[in-house]
């Protein structure tokens, strides 16, 4: 996706050679005009499959997937939460996650009541690097016996694993910008 | 709102009396045609004010104010965090709110560069109940000498001190459902 190539060239920052900051229109203050733009190409690249949830996880997802249901009849959007709390049912499908980014490992939930056996769910997230937070929300996808229909990413850290391991399991992925390299500080694209 | 009155009446459950549960269409599966209904509404109660940034806080209060933007003219959203992270800048504003919810104090952080003075900025959140999380939000806006020009809650506990502190501070509160009491498990509404 063009714009957003040129948006990252324009707007994010490299730290540490290794993570790129996004945080000026996508995961801290948000450009929702942008992410209109955002949505509208995901319902593009996923025009053939049927989509009757998005999935995703809190925090940074929770916008993009917001906006994005907008260019799919507007579906019903289910975060994942991180954290039990009182407004979270007891009865949920649980993962566990590994956060290279946190170095620890963290738990993932959805009420067993918003996945549904059947249920065609396109999961979509701001990054996608090592593909950990994609593959629980695909495990709990499973646990429903619901089926995963595709991934949409935002912006894919295409010299790490996500998308092997994605792919391995027959899931279309699609990401709009594909980071090859941050080497010194440097954005390329794939 | 009517629509939303009805809505709870509906969607919503109460859990021990004091819960108004809403994670059917608000905070964990989300209903974006009625998150714009909201979104509209909000536009309509502070048309009299300009809103040149919406502020909220992760991770319940990110949909609302996404879909609310778009009725403000594309305006950025900027959603406190309650961790911090490899993303987030070191040069924070950073207030404590104390939850009594989960019973303890947890951080509230925006980056100094997504809150500038002179901003009117319009605050939305989901719930207002002991008001804790919006005079946080408040604070940050104080410290980065930006100016809250009103608060925008989708439900209230009007039966909490909430709008009382909010209120005592000169600024414009406006909640779209007003709860008078949860007894019994009964939703009455003011």
């Amino acid at each position: 996706m063009e714009a957003l190539k040129q948006k990252i060239l324009k707007d994010a920052t490299v730290i540490d050679g290794e993570i790129l900051k996004v945080d000026n229109f996508l995961n801290h203050q948000i450009d929702v005009d942008f992410l209109n733009k955002i949505g509208k190409e995901f319902a593009d690249r996923f025009s053939d499959v049927e989509v009757d949830k998005i999935l995703t996880i809190e925090s940074s997802g929770i916008a993009i997937a917001s906006i994005t249901a907008q260019y799919f009849n507007n579906v019903p959007v289910v975060f994942a939460k991180k954290t039990q709390s009182q407004n979270l049912d007891p009865e949920v499908f649980e993962t566990k996650v590994f956060s290279f980014t946190k170095q620890k490992e963290y738990k993932v939930m959805v009420s067993k009541k918003y996945l549904k056996e059947g249920e065609r769910v396109l999961i979509v997230d701001d990054f996608l690097a090592r593909g950990r937070a994609s593959l629980g929300l695909i495990d709990l996808v499973n646990q429903a016996s619901a089926k995963v229909v595709g991934v949409g990413i935002v912006v894919e850290k295409f010299f790490q694993d996500g998308r092997e391991l994605i792919e391995a399991k027959g899931i279309k992925l699609e990401s709009l910008a594909m980071i090859e390299s941050l080497k010194e500080g440097m954005i390329r694209f794939r």
